[in-house]
């Protein structure tokens, strides 16, 4: 194993609770080899599930959290300039398809249209990827596979992927886990009892119905979670569930007041 | 043969099924060496026609990605530092046009407009490509040809070639393929059964009927590629259409549950 | 403590007054390592409360002014030509992620998204920063700890933190001090004396009831602080309200009637 | 004669037929150095006259084929880094005002307005170009001429010339050949016969009557040349005006139609 | 005092008449250390004014014509390359810090939000900038003080200070100055008679009566001495104030009118 | 006398007639120093008066074509990468400051607001120019002037110069010349007899009353001079003022007419 690989390979499992036979429907696809899609909300574990199957799956992990100033190069890679003159450096992209990595590309919507365009020979027959200002062609390793995130509650007619990219991949749905695995879930990452993070999440499901209706998303796990760790350090229920859940979201007085009243009914 | 040859050369006869006496045609504008468009939609298998005429024709394949951050000098080439100072590297368009490949510009309407008016000099009577950064003019090798892709289903007014390039290509209209020849693609590629390939053809049909009424395109020959292969590596047959076919298309409630309906009539 | 934490570190206790406990609730963050942001109107202390929190936590503090026009290369770091080529140099955050500093990001939202998203990893349960650029990948200090300033003022539909972002911090809210505080700290930090300070509590205070009635804010705490710094050089009450509250605030004629007004009944 | 000139020396007559005195009055305009502008639509020949006249006249031809995201550097030229530090690349503009060549302008109004600037001191009795950022004034070679290429069919009010750079050209209108002039070039150029070369301009003539009635432009001279072309090498006449005529000018069903009409009318 | 300071220092009292007790309040806002905004029309005396308290208290002056193109950077400083490598060369706001002079910032909505935002540390209890591309921290020198120009009668909603901007900064209005002060400056400036000088005073205060009649601003002063001295060359009085105040000043038919007018009646 | 003074000095003087005694007035603004700003149309000998009065002031003239493109570096200078490292290059503008140069940049208006800001330091009392990026502060040569022109027909809401930079300057109108002059110029300048020159100058005339009812700008002297010299070479009347007098001002079909029947009137 290069020390290349050594760098993003996932060494302890990553705690991650199944919700609905993906990790299953997720093997069959990488052995297929195919590209996937995994489509969500904001915090629902989508990244943690990519590190738990890279971790199952024995393969190094690469993941590169996309924005829109990224350019291709920053994907593929560029010429640095050396001692010696010019030296190429594999961007991510590159890296990963060399050592045979799972390579993450999350919340891809965020970036430019030369970024998405950049990895369609590599989701085709060729799973190739030419390295144009370079002049060199790279066949990608056996064990190489492509992942994006993608969050449907975002896209908007500007900023959405074009078909043309979306039918190059397989797509997962995910959600937030339910009820029973959302507290144990939040109960071990956070260390508060079951009867505490059953409360809490109470709290998030009445937010999630008060999604579109005043709130663009509703509270996430990761949330949750936060909320949980305040009070294991001696916060009290109501200022850890303000601080970690109301304000963060919002600041319009009504839809503070809403999730205030949530809060107050559980603790 | 230099090594540069070599590496574009298609060594093993890519699978195409001949749909509509299209190697004739394109044989012929080889011979004129006429440069030639090949229009559209995602997936019905343009970029493996043309890397099948060139390991028929026995060219090297230059292909590029086109996208609207790239610009002429990511065609066609540019100045890089050395040690001792800077050095001239081809870009993709240099390197075909030097050792007479095809060079197909995938998706070319993606461009700036910087990169289609510089191949307006390779397209005519000229067959010349200025490197104006470098001060040299390159005449192309008598075997070089130019092929460029276009999905018209994505043109607006906004981002269409213009007259002044469209008129410098001959052009060869694709679709999907009729349906045996489909069922026979998808079998031979996914390895399943002419039976369920029939299906997934099936769905497939149903869903081109959907283009224009809430879907973008209709599915492509290569998402039932995607379908078949999950099935051949287990998955059930709803499942795989639901990752491969359903889920990537659309985030629609109302167009899955078609797209559902679609799906279970056949499985 | 290396060289460069010494740089950074806090030597002397900044004045800071506490208003509603928000000293105790940022140690707890801290001691879960929760990232967090500090919302509130300009010059309310926000700043000086991070300050502060360095001090007293004994952590360096590494303060970026965010600006639109700011990369990602400026927060993370990039390539600097060196006699023997290229050389890494570090950005503020890349810096505080290795040396476990405190690190500010004070008026995020005026970032592009390239930087807000560039912070997401540090944010979660990676705690880490991929320099693409270098192809390295920063696992943060334990003691490091994000916090960035927003102010609900001045966001709009168009720049406005992503849910995604705001998702992974939890929030504390600040205002302007309550009448006694703000006097003793318009006392102490100018010199004047509490009853010259009074004065100048009440003038801000008639503004910030014309906060959105054609002013955009209030006067701010530190405005007062000007104004009472200016007196103390001996300028006369009425010239150092209108060099220092007045005439920075706008050029609305009748606002400017409207808070001489103000200064007018008090001095 | 220099190196550099003979590089773009017409060494072989272009094949050209004069239309409408064109030729001697460019031989008058380049007698006075009158710097010109020659108008028309696309492929009527416009960049073959100037072929054609740089071969009379004996002169070098510099050609540029002008595109928005050109700069006056790519123009005038640029410092390139050495191993002994920069050193200066003349651009075309530049090379030909040297060398008294014949500088060729394609589709000028495409190009920025620096470029189209940066030509004025080379247009009036200055006949002057300075290099600002080498600082140094070239004052043209004697045999130097500007020609600027122009297509009043796209001009927009958005994307014109501006007055003070038009009144530094005389002009020459240029259109397609007369029915027999045409003829004759269809039929030396692609090899067929004159009865099918006729047939060929019938049905440009037709699709000319068409402009501006759901076609932005006519069939151009080029086109027929390329579907006389492929009947050559064998391919049908249909096919091959479909493939050289009909669709790469449109994706218009009903604008197919009329073109396919026109074809089936004289095949 | 170092070589640096000595570029900056102005040697000769600038000539500088008072209009409003503006010399001792700005005294006591140096004395306070206090961020300095002047703000008035075109030409009636900001810069002049501040070179004459730069010479009062004896502090260098580093002045910057702010302009919506200059970056950061340009006020910051940058890394150059040597032939050991990149050398860091500081901007006119680093050099000012650090040697203790008066920055004056001409014109500063012109510039960009990443110029107005690299300010904001220096302008408030820190005093210190960030270099934070060299991951430096400047403490300023105890003598510096910034301060800011601004046209009021330009700002529109688009293009405005921030508030987070505004709030840190005394501000001091400017006008012009009252009609005696302003005849003996045109007189002591031209070296025009008083006689004449009034006249081109009354000339000005009819064309200021026009503002926001057709003008956007009035006659400043500078023009004024501008008349003055093209009669002291001898050039007649009409011509002058044809060439110095008319002219330039609008291309409006009725308002030239309005002004040659207004001339008539003097001279 | 320096080599640089001598490239940019006029050697013979240029033919100018004056015309409305600007010539005296120019003198006198240059004695005062005053800069200058000449307004006008296109190609009515603004450029050409300059040049003029450089020979007669016996001043070097540093001559900028500006355009919208043109950054402040353009003008001012920049580093340039040396074998030892950078090396600063002065631009035009600093050039013409340090050798006491006439600088004159054309059609100001096309540059960008960094260029126009830029030149403020030079246009008033403190006649400096500093160079930020150097750390420069270059005080002008004494007999340094600066020239700006100006096409007032050309300036729209959106692109005209701000209040603060046009109160810098004096101006100078400029027109076409009156006909006996006009019929003067044409001759001598095309060597065509004062008779063709009087057709030609009469219907310029006529073209200039239609500006503003379909023509932008009426004929410029420059374009009848065109016209004569075409004759001279022996193109007849008609030929001649249709390829330099018509097709380049219009391409539509009814101004052509007009032009036609001016042109058909006379000759």
């Amino acid at each position: 194993m290069s020390n290349l690989e050594a760098q993003y390979r996932i060494e302890k499992e990553p705690y991650y609770r199944e919700v609905n036979g993906e990790v299953g429907l997720f093997e069959a696809a990488y052995a297929a080899r195919l590209p996937m899609m995994v489509k969500g909300p904001t915090g629902c574990g989508k990244s943690r599930f990519i590190e738990y199957m890279a971790w199952r799956l024995k393969r190094p992990l690469v993941s590169v959290a996309c924005n829109e100033d990224m350019t291709a190069s920053d994907l593929v890679g560029r010429f640095l300039l050396d001692k010696d003159g010019t030296k190429w450096q594999d961007g991510p992209l590159t890296t990963a398809a060399r050592i045979g990595a799972i390579c993450y590309l999350d919340e891809v919507v965020e970036a430019r249209q030369d970024t998405t365009v950049v990895i369609h020979p590599l989701t085709d027959h060729r799973r190739s990827l030419p390295l144009d200002k370079k002049g060199e062609l790279i066949h990608a390793h056996a064990d190489f596979q492509l992942v994006i995130s993608y969050n449907p509650g975002y896209q908007s007619a500007m900023k959405d992927l074009k078909q043309s990219t979306k039918q190059r991949f397989g797509a997962l749905d995910f959600s937030y886990p339910d009820r029973e695995t959302e507290i144990e879930i939040v109960a071990h990452e956070s260390g508060v009892s079951a009867d505490i993070a059953g409360k809490l999440v109470s709290i998030a499901e009445r937010s999630r119905n008060l999604k579109g209706h005043g709130l663009d998303e509703g509270l996430s796990t990761r949330m949750l979670i936060y909320a949980g760790s305040l009070m294991k350090k001696g916060v009290d229920a109501l200022s850890a569930c303000s601080m970690a859940l109301v304000r963060p979201m919002t600041d319009d007085p009504d839809m503070r007041d809403a999730l205030d009243a949530a809060v107050g009914t559980f603790f």
